[in-house]
């Protein structure tokens, strides 16, 4: 599969001259698509029928495993996982397999491997341990028939399309909404979607539609063009957007950008949020949010210029991407879409191709 | 209990002139008694005796929770069960108790709890909430009496004395070797070390105080002076070791310093290591060095200047700070050492206190 070609579309974002970054805007702009083909009622038909399979199991915990993008999705399914399922959940270190041939006992578990090309050896060797265990497996790829899908006793298709950029954008906001759909089912016990989950999945795709029209993020990119690094926080489901953000701006920009939960910035390394360095501050609807706007008070009396994500205002903060007002527990569906757009627009602007930036590839072979 | 008393003494590192950082040498100087206190019969017997109580409850499986440095014990604590127990292991965010008030289900877990002060109210909160639901749980501290002590079941004493500066060095490392002491004591049942670790242990004061003589950290310092940002990356077992060296070199001289897995470093954020961004390697003797050595020759394929942490030659480093050649699963116990005179002299050479940085404080009472 051609993983790197270049289309340009319809749908081109409007910082991309010459065609540098058509590639990751069109694939930015295709998410409220692609969030419509999963929600849609066969695809998510098969996502209940696995749902079910696993809430007939009984799981006592949850491992999920996974590398790079896919393992802030993964941390989202962690907290999704312990939050709504109240089971203990936690990420897995492949390496303990691959490189220590540890054989786990994972007979009460519910193992996921979140992968899009579903072809990291040391995530297929994971989920097949584990699966030999007697863990339930679960894939979620967007290549359904890899060796990560061959590995897992269930399978969750992404079903995003190609991506054309290097840097995942599409295949990470899926693998979201696939989790939600996926623990949300097995808190259902049936797979089936009760309420409110079922209103929100059908209103998700015109609200990340809408949010990619107006969201604020090109004027932010343009000033954070001639910064030397960068902070991104958040609390709770609020965190995995932190990391992801930073990953992608440092995949792109080549910057050093630190993430941290808000609590942690706090244990330490608030001094780095020196009044020259940015920090962006994912602060949402909940429990999270009201935490997090302790912090954004403490960076500014700090002097820090904090720029927010968040649907209100919020006190101490500089400027602010504006996202809907939607429970916690969603808004990493739509808090990373105007980080995206900024991702792409500061990549753009600092020269870079964010398209094929340097030093990655779509698949990376680690053990 | 005064925290942030100086206290001169003899063993006062050279670096350190008017006073500047000699409560932070001092405090790294004491990790040899330190360690020597902890493995000496009376201490060594009273964490036997936990790790019987822990054998016997045969947990399916560990959770360990922790914030800022005590984070990265924790993370070696979640190596060490899931390679020496071969049980499924994992950080827990105690936010998912504390925002969000969830109730999991812990009963077949080993829940153990570090931190230096046992004050974090967000840990004491989790830890009694699964000893309520369960669970076998351990709290790890050096204050005994602290509200984590009387939360857990079962507690040990890092006995470490009171640490004179704020960044934590002899109880993260005293941390890891409470940990190490525990789980091998769970794996042997009895609580009672085998060979080859009884050997091992008693031969860690002396290894630790000679590589304290001499490991060559001020004249990579010196070099390191003016840098703009740092790259510090292991994996395995040397992975929690590149996390607190670059958490250690953030708070005392304020640069971000990213910490990756050699397998994440792969997996995008190569790119950040450009030329101009001096990269620390920590490659240990066994499986993860095998695979860090590979990720020593990608980075100097990219004209990286890389500087490891290891006891042989690794081919495309550039400088090397010596440690002794020991299994990689105690490696973190040493390898710690040099990275923390180093930040000691990065610190001092830069113009910061080291013993008292700005933004931190010793307990810091996230919820």
């Amino acid at each position: 599969m051609r993983k790197n070609e270049q289309m340009v579309s319809g749908n081109a974002h409007p910082t991309s001259t010459n065609g540098i970054g058509v590639g990751m805007a069109t694939d930015i702009s295709e998410q409220p698509e692609a969030f419509a083909r999963l929600v849609a009622p066969g695809s998510a038909a098969r996502i209940a029928e696995v749902a079910a399979v696993v809430a007939a199991r009984r799981p006592r915990h949850v491992m999920l495993t996974a590398r790079g993008t896919s393992d802030h999705a993964a941390l989202y399914g962690a907290y999704l996982a312990e939050i709504r399922l109240a089971l203990p959940a936690g990420l897995g270190s492949p390496s303990t397999v691959t490189l220590f041939g540890t054989q786990a006992d994972y007979s009460k578990a519910l193992v996921i491997g979140v992968s899009q090309s579903g072809r990291s050896p040391d995530l297929c060797e994971l989920v097949k341990a584990a699966r030999k265990s007697g863990a339930t497996t679960v894939a979620i790829t967007n290549e359904p028939d890899s060796l990560l899908a061959q590995n897992a006793e269930l399978v969750i298709h992404l079903d995003a399309g190609v991506e054309r950029a290097l840097p995942a954008t599409k295949t990470y906001t899926t693998e979201l909404l696939a989790l939600l759909m996926l623990i949300e089912g097995v808190r259902a016990g049936d797979g089936r979607l009760p309420e409110p989950e079922a209103s929100f999945l059908a209103t998700l795709p015109e609200l990340a539609a809408r949010l990619l029209e107006d969201d604020g993020a090109e004027p932010i990119a343009s000033r954070l063009r001639f910064v030397d690094s960068l902070v991104i926080t958040g609390r709770g489901y609020g965190y995995p957007t932190a990391r992801e953000a930073a990953h992608k701006i440092m995949e792109t920009s080549y910057l050093p950008a630190l993430a941290y939960s808000g609590a942690d910035l706090l244990h330490g390394p608030l001094a780095v949020t020196a009044p020259r360095v940015p920090v962006l501050a994912v602060v949402g609807q909940g429990p999270g949010g009201v935490a997090m706007s302790e912090v954004v008070a403490r960076l500014a009396a700090r002097q820090s210029e904090v720029t927010v994500v968040s649907s209100t205002d919020v006190a101490g903060a500089h400027d602010r991407l504006h996202v809907p007002g939607v429970d916690e527990r969603y808004s990493p569906l739509l808090d990373i879409l105007p980080l995206q757009r900024l991702t792409l627009a500061l990549a753009v602007t600092r020269g870079n191709n964010p398209d094929a930036p340097e030093g990655i590839t779509k698949v990376t072979p680690t053990r």
